[in-house]
């Protein structure tokens, strides 16, 4: 497991790069997420960049101005394209490698300050995509407080299947489909259950479309076809992770989920945050994996020492919704949720160890999806379907609306925000897209 | 719809390269299917062919030697790489350009027989690879009488769900895990449900390993996030079929599928077979869309008269067994099953205009599945599972053994025929792979 400690996590630790060392800020110089973007009034040029405060470091730029030596000169060198996909595609120690000599370049005191001072953009008004081409999306369902949650709206007399506590629940997502934070999409038209069995279904636009609050897990290094990655090494093959909205058409997926799973309620629109945060950045932040004493023990090519000890992640989750009128009349985002990554079934390693249990293959740029984070706690559903009890209870929003399921023109925000006594704030950034009506 | 008949389908049409007039060759001039190969005894130098009977022309030489006008240079030029994704990306009248000009240059007395002649390559020994990148891979569930019989073992009191008769029902599939004909691979390791409820699972190499009998249909043209496809041009965004074998292990996906669908079970390996028979050559083996009186109507976004009336294809298909004890003793194949791509409840063109109904955009590359295409009498199951009822009964094979689901060592070879009096024989190929141990 990644998860050792070492000079770039030091908490004192500060940037040249003074908008870095402002306690919010959420990226300082401890974190270094990695995103492809372009500074706003340029061509779509797009290149490799690192967070850091209100600016983004141009990696091309500091390629050709302070090229480094070693693993980190070759981790620079796989950062000349309009994608991650080379970087990830690394072992995870040049990865590290690259973010120990960023580190140094970008603290107080480098040398290197007057010559990287150049290689700055600013960061809130840069044009941000995808920070890698997704050749196939798994998307899990990892929160049992979800799993159970939906599981008695779609089965009441049996919300948790028995699967639930071995497996590591998941199925392929639609790549295509992925966009970037920011982005808007259209609502979805499609199918829903006939109002009397043998009647023809309705058709028309989703009446109950809805968010979910999820993090996307990128796939460093990948396997070979017929190759597992065991569970001790899994989290070198993990880069980073961001925000992930998949949104779903939940009167789509009651009608046509049985028996292969969902499809069109959900491969409209997936949005991703655009800047991954890799495992080193979230090292501070590791905890011990979450189980009661009564849940059965995983399987062993689930269980590993390091994953019980350290395989989770305390990282804060937000839910944020601006609708048409609260933006028009410059109303503050409302908080609709509030989570935490900690309350997952199961880790990231155990996932990369199922997914491939059977020889699947992996491969740089992967993208798997945890899940819905909903907590135990009321305030913690990760969803509408859950938080207004599958639209019979509507959130009164403080501005006089009400919302069950969502409306044109409402925005979802995700956030998420690492926090720890004494150590700055390290941030995952934003995921926000506005849904606009059907066409 | 593309089914209109030209030039190119006239069936006393013979070709310069004389093994493709021999009458169960299968790759006549008619037919002139789309891959991606290199020559045997020379380096992996993957480009663009087009068989023609017992050879390949090499479409990057084609170039070279013979330019051709208009949409077809165009198309030519597309054929550059080492994928036929950028030939697909263009709109179906340049594929069919190229068709026509292919076909003319192939045709006995053609004028760039000595020119072409040198373009020439051995089919049968020729390494082929997967014909093109394939972005997102859908898998669909459109023989009613395979989603009858499974329904029956999987849910016996419930086998055939309310929505099938009206929603092409789909899920999303593994892309990097989908292989070439004549590739092995190996028995994936699993879970399996435990004896008892609340016991922990079984878990090891999979004992119920079956083969399904599909086709694949790349996607040529795409379209955008947001945009539907109609059904009446749904055709246009198709290139080509090819066989697809949907391998799966029964014991695994009957503990994971629920609730979200089959994952473990099918994304360790799925084989292509390598030629894509386009559209156009299939033109000849259109039929009527196949309803019996009493089904629904299909809602207005899967209706159109052209999809009635010959929305449908007229494909055999075939399932043969060999083992290692027939191999090594030298007996013939033996056939499992024969289908036909007509017993299928919905069309190529039904299910891009579902996949897209709510806006999902496909690309370029793209690839379906159609689901095993089992027929309503015996001996059409298109796979082990429907054959076997599920491993009670097992087939006797010809030379003594027996199977009720795939030993080690066991290789399934698809195949698939076009047949029409006066007319040559029109093949898909073959799609073979063969289990090995698991590791």
């Amino acid at each position: 497991m990644t998860t050792a400690l070492n000079a770039t996590h030091a908490p004192q630790l500060r940037s040249w790069v003074e908008s870095a060392n402002a306690p919010e800020n959420g990226f300082p110089i401890q974190n270094l997420p990695f995103g492809v973007f372009h500074p706003e009034n340029e061509a779509a040029d797009w290149r490799v960049g690192v967070a850091i405060g209100d600016s983004i470091l141009d990696i091309r730029k500091v390629a050709a101005l302070a090229p480094f030596q070693g693993q980190a000169a070759e981790a620079l060198a796989a950062c000349k394209g309009q994608t991650l996909n080379a970087l990830m595609g690394l072992p995870a120690t040049h990865t590290s490698a690259l973010r120990a000599a960023l580190s140094a370049a970008l603290a107080q005191g480098s040398a290197l300050q007057p010559v990287l001072a150049s290689a700055l953009s600013p960061r809130l008004s840069a044009h941000l995509k995808l920070p890698a081409q997704i050749g196939d999306y798994t998307d899990f369902y990892i929160s049992l407080h979800h799993a159970t949650a939906v599981g008695r709206q779609f089965r009441p007399d049996n919300p948790l299947l028995p699967n639930y506590k071995w497996v590591p629940i998941g199925y392929h997502g639609r790549a295509s489909s992925i966009i970037v934070s920011g982005q808007s999409f259209t609502r979805p038209i499609g199918q829903t259950r006939p109002a009397q069995e043998g009647a023809a279904p309705a058709f028309g636009p989703a009446q109950r479309l809805d968010y979910e609050l999820e993090l996307g897990l990128f796939i460093g290094q990948g396997n070979d076809l017929g190759q597992r990655i065991d569970i001790e090494t899994a989290e070198s093959h993990l880069f980073g992770l961001c925000l992930l909205n998949d949104w779903s058409a939940r009167d789509f997926q009651a009608w046509e989920y049985q028996p292969l799973g969902p499809f069109l309620a959900k491969n409209f629109a997936s949005t991703l945050s655009p800047w991954v945060v890799t495992l080193e950045a979230l090292a501070p932040f590791r905890i011990a994996f979450n189980r009661d004493a009564q849940d059965p023990q995983p399987l062993p090519y689930l269980s590993s020492e390091a994953n019980t000890r350290a395989g989770a992640f305390d990282i804060d989750l937000q839910v944020l919704l601006t609708t048409a009128q609260s933006r028009q009349t410059g109303q503050a985002p409302h908080q609709l949720a509030r989570s935490n990554f900690r309350h997952a079934y199961w880790t990231p390693a155990q996932l990369l160890a199922h997914h491939t249990v059977n020889g699947c293959n992996l491969r740089p740029g992967d993208l798997l999806g945890t899940g819905t984070l909903s907590g135990p706690e009321a305030g913690e559903e990760g969803s509408l379907l859950e938080l207004t009890q599958g639209g019979k209870q509507a959130v009164q929003l403080p501005w006089g609306e009400q919302r069950s399921f969502l409306l044109d023109g409402d925005e979802i925000i995700l956030k998420a925000e690492c926090r720890k006594e004494g150590y700055p704030l390290v941030s995952l950034g934003e995921c926000s897209g506005i849904v606009l009506a059907a066409t």
